[in-house]
């Protein structure tokens, strides 16, 4: 832990079907949720087709303005995997066979089935560092700060525990949950008073509709539990004082 | 329509509640899937926290490279609600009463329930043009073409359609699925050289799991029927010859 020091991270989701609608994106939330819990921060997510010159100029935007790049998708087998070798374009590295990941597929497979598109998933930038895939095989790799992961969430959410060693996070980032019966307009001058005395606390109102009824969801946000606290007791005390109802604490 | 024109769009998701990962982002998905209906292609997404400079250069940059940008969430009563003064000081315009806005809330609300939280509603960068909200009345706004909607999903659904008639499509961009039972590595190479036979039509193939089996799914995506149907049939004719299982056609 890096104590003291704020770690940020993009998330950089490559695949047009996300883009066209198709498939809903759940791997944003696994990471950030994942990646807060080991004190680093998700500063942007792109979401971005499969155009090799767009994934090259987003990753090398990304890698040099956080201290993390995660991308997801196009680590498979088809044509329209290519982000292997984008990466490789990104670092000028060459794009090459990674033999340890050859030898990794060469034993996971059944003799005979280890056949050409299975093999397009060794070729990586030179010299990557592999990131282990207990479920699938087929690993995931890093260049420096940015690691590829897959897109399929299963397969991802198995491969995150592998990385913990390699990300030197932060303090980590807590969280608190006050969910109330009301609606947003009867809290938010009272809400702007609590976020105007505690600005370095991130404070956030989210309404909701739950088994048919209104409320509003407020989360506080620092990596000083201390600084939750204060902001915790400000808004109760004029919760109660407006007679809200809690609703639940988290 | 605007035949043979290309018309892009970029999605902006304003929220730190996405990037922490609290709160899982549909809004994506569901403008996607509405534009390419209407034909427009999304190019880009971003997600971003609520901070005002971040939002003034991301529509800033947006709005310079897309035909259309879209936004959501941050338009509520809250100090979290920054959208539309970010929006304003984006286009350099006065951040002031929207008057027919103020009119709509007025009727909308109880005698007495149009409180101070609620009023900043109606406070819009100058001359905006409404996007009327059926759902719980606030509306959102456009200034050239950039479009501000609110963050909870089934409000923004319900606004989509009234905005049908400011958004001039291309062509809707027609998609087909074919669903097999196999794996992707069978039919990587088949489906590279249908892909590089037709470079203009966008090819994608992801696999799936369903009720315990594998598969994988071929998406065909263009503005041209009679080009999906050429990649279709040369597709059916690999899977014929490998015989594999067509599961779902869509």
């Amino acid at each position: 832990m890096n104590k003291n020091k704020k770690v940020n991270a993009a998330i950089l989701i490559i695949g047009n079907e996300i883009l066209s609608g198709r498939t809903q994106d759940t791997n944003t939330s696994t990471i950030a949720l994942w990646l807060n819990s080991i004190g680093v921060k998700v500063k942007e997510v792109r979401i971005i087709p499969d155009i090799e010159n767009t994934i090259v100029d987003t990753v090398n935007r990304l890698r040099e303005s956080n201290d993390y790049v995660f991308t997801t998708g196009g680590i498979g087998p088809t044509h329209d995997d290519i982000t292997a070798e984008s990466i490789s374009k990104a670092f000028s590295l060459n794009y090459e066979i990674h033999k340890k990941a050859f030898k990794i597929l060469e034993a996971y497979y059944k003799p005979g089935e280890f056949n050409e598109g299975r093999q397009k998933m060794v070729w990586m930038p030179k010299d990557s560092k592999l990131i282990l895939n207990p479920t699938s095989g087929a690993p995931g790799f890093s260049v420096e700060n940015v690691f590829c992961l897959p897109g399929v969430p299963s397969i991802l959410k198995s491969m995150l525990g592998g990385l913990k060693n390699e990300i030197v996070g932060g303090e980590p980032i807590l969280s608190h949950t006050i969910s109330l019966r009301t609606v947003e307009s009867e809290i938010a001058n009272s809400l702007t008073e609590v976020q105007n005395k505690n600005k370095d606390v991130e404070i956030g109102s989210y309404p909701f509709f739950q088994a048919g009824k209104l409320g509003v969801s407020i989360v506080i946000r620092s990596e000083d539990k201390s600084k939750i606290d204060t902001c915790n007791t400000e808004i109760l005390n004029f919760v109660n004082e407006k007679k809200i109802e809690v609703v639940d604490r988290d």
